[in-house]
């Protein structure tokens, strides 16, 4: 009975095979249905907005995350995939209410967002002078003055990366010079009185003060008013606060291989959001570019060499506890994972990819191992040249895989253009009216081919890899 | 005594024509002189620091517009205008706190702005089913359905103008079909979850209900959720109110004519400011372009031969009262006046001006008239070639001098590129950093010559004027 289903099946999915036993495609064959089918779906788009619209932001902790991974599950289950989910404990942070004023040199409301992970103030707020730098040298030069005070990082913004280190850290450090308070420029390009928020961290021997995400224009005023010789004061009032841990789970579907399914190539994103906006191409987008690349290779007539595993990780945004919980549940795996690719920066134009490869002893990136994955890559990416997607370069792969690629496994960022990305990231402004469909249909394309590139080559990425 | 220290004036302010009596200069001369020194100056950008960094928004009837008057006061007479301030009653309308909440299909605040001068709901607010319309055609067709809804107005973004109506008057049009209140999308090319306030009226024959802008992100949402057949609640708590009247002033600086001092080029602005941002394109921008035209006019070693009148206008935001007193106190001077320029688009790149005839029976546009004054400018316009600024276009001069133009004084708009002007306008990012200090020169140089040449050609505009 099952043998008679199973060929009923395969005689089924392969009509146009009829007579003859279905053939492995070449890489070529493969690219060329993989990108036109990519690019004439409309289903990306479909997904996304269900996932903005009727599920919306969705924070560890919340119900709407677990309403997203349900949802998730399904989908992918409709369209073929193996589905499991994996549980993953996630912390619970609460925003609250926040309120943020400027008491002098004039009252004003602020708009705001409190850092992910902040404490809170007492009910009463807290009250203090505003001290503003623009890099922990200039804090630690004025160290003096930071005494009970506010202390507002005001950087410049030249990239994501060297504006992130005061949100990261700044709390820490105020409080190391005694302030009691941080105020952080948001980090963004342009902005339309735009607060950013984002996880803080706290270091261990100092307090814990509250830090909170100014808008760009507000930060640059206090800087103003600073440089006038105005003495500026500041009320925070903030509702934020921990909340113990919640259980969320990791939601992976598989396209088993044909020869080696024991091997995969895992693509991924992750499924969380901070809690503002939509998350719409932080990392709404990215979880439907991996969800359909995977439907796209299950669709396939004859599954590629090794499998494709799509995993939506639990929960990035505060903790990365989804990327952690899969490396460790998959400990014993990770010398079997070909590669994780990962697609976290939203929907722009794809540009190719991203590649980092580490010592998996100290984690440290390795240039000469990172080399040889786009020496091997390289030859491959003319079957990305029509999508303009065909680019490698060395760089950081992503968050949700970076438990993976520390180990050694071969990361590939999904790149592309980030210009739309910055201004919106991690903001109320993170919504579906962002998404280009037929720019997020074309990084589906590049995600399908990336993973159907490294399924079916002949040799997997073992020869690269930097030896245990 | 009096009389030697007028000499002394003249001679010091003089010096370069020692030996002779100055004369007055050709055209070409006082625009090259009030070009170079308008790009020269950074004044106008150190009077914009102070009117919004220290002075902040300044709606009609607040402390801070008082604050302003006084400061343009001082400013003006301290840059040797004649100044004197003329009372306007201005109206008061307060926002209070306000929460916009979704309820179904899920629960969200909404970042929302009050529309100025609706009306509040009940402490413990107003609930009902939206409905959303994209036009009023729109409303009208599905009449039936608008009963106890709250009418959401989605129009797509043509142009302000276009767009402008529905905040206009959405409210009542949603009223006279039995809506309970109205959601207006923001009327703006691109948005970062950007509300924008603005005035509102109400029509006299139907109940007045609360009127609310919308980001565009979160009305697009609406309409998808909409189309998708889900039914969306909202809730509004709402604590705007009308409080009566309060005084405020327009700020006027003179310089006095020559020839014909009882003939004035006014150029004006308004100082008021929605209640939100700091109101430095709408219009702090305005207004230092005005003042620092004056400025220079005043510091030309020979005065124009007619006058020019600085004029900050105390209330246009919110019903235009400033322009309004100023066209009834000064009716008997109506021929008198040359012409009316308006600085209220912004600080983008001049482009020239534009040229508003009316008929001062009827308050209509005259095309024939407007065209006659474009005609006789035509010919002065390459003195602003050098800086981008030589087009005539037959357009709306502006809201302050519409009480003047109405009743046929030539209306001229400063003219300017408005992309970065529409995504602020009336809202929190209309703030210092999104004005380019250069580009506010330049339009600070473009208003002085749109005035010296107005000032200073033999004929004024009298034979272009439509006959009373």
């Amino acid at each position: 009975m099952q043998l008679t289903f199973l060929i009923f099946l395969a005689l089924a999915s392969n009509c146009t095979w009829a007579g003859r036993e279905p053939q492995p495609m070449s890489l070529e064959e493969g690219a060329t249905v993989l990108t036109s089918q990519a690019l004439e779906s409309e289903l990306a788009w479909s997904k996304l907005l269900v996932l903005c619209d009727e599920v919306g932001h969705r924070f560890a902790g919340s119900a709407a995350l677990e309403q997203a991974v349900s949802w998730a599950a399904d989908a992918m289950e409709a369209d073929g995939l193996d589905v499991r989910l994996e549980p993953v404990t996630v912390p619970v942070w609460i925003r609250g209410e926040e309120r943020v004023e400027m008491l002098a040199p004039m009252q004003r409301r602020l708009d705001v967002l409190t850092l992910g992970g902040s404490v809170g103030t007492p009910e009463e707020g807290i009250e203090g002078e505003v001290l503003v730098v623009s890099s922990f040298e200039d804090l630690e030069a004025r160290s003096a003055e930071a005494q009970d005070r506010i202390v507002l990082f005001d950087q410049p913004w030249e990239s994501y990366g060297q504006a992130v280190q005061f949100r990261s850290h700044g709390a820490s450090h105020a409080a190391r010079h005694g302030g009691i308070a941080a105020l952080v420029r948001s980090p963004a390009p342009s902005s339309l009185s735009t607060p950013h928020t984002g996880a803080m961290r706290y270091e261990e021997d100092v307090p814990e003060v509250p830090a909170v995400a100014l808008t760009t224009e507000d930060a640059a005023w206090m800087r103003r008013l600073s440089e006038a010789g105005k003495t500026i004061r500041v009320r925070l009032t903030l509702g934020a606060h921990r909340d113990g841990e919640a259980q969320s789970h990791n939601v992976i579907g598989e396209v088993q291989g044909r020869e080696n399914p024991e091997q995969a190539v895992i693509i991924g994103c992750h499924l969380d959001s901070w809690d503002v906006g939509q998350g719409a191409q932080d990392d709404g987008a990215g979880c439907v570019i991996a969800m359909e690349a995977g439907r796209l290779l299950a669709a396939l007539p004859i599954p590629p060499r090794r499998s494709v595993r799509v995993v939506l990780y639990a929960n990035e945004e505060f903790g990365i506890s989804g990327g952690k919980a899969y490396a460790e549940a998959h400990a014993e795996e990770i010398p079997h994972i070909v590669a994780a690719i990962e697609a976290d920066t939203g929907a722009g134009q794809p540009l190719g990819f991203r590649i980092d490869m580490r010592d998996p002893e100290t984690g440290e990136r390795d240039e000469a191992a990172t080399q040889r994955v786009i020496d091997a890559l390289q030859v491959h990416m003319r079957l990305l040249q029509p999508l303009g997607a065909d680019q490698l370069v060395s760089s950081w792969s992503g968050a949700d895989i970076s438990p993976l690629v520390k180990q050694g496994v071969p990361g590939l960022g999904l790149d592309n253009d980030k210009t739309g990305y910055w201004p919106i990231h991690h903001t109320r402004a993170d919504t579906l009216d962002k998404v280009d469909p037929r720019l997020l249909a074309r990084n589906v394309a590049a995600m399908a081919l990336g993973a159907w590139i490294l399924a079916e080559v002949p040799e997997p990425l073992e020869a690269q890899r930097v030896a245990r």
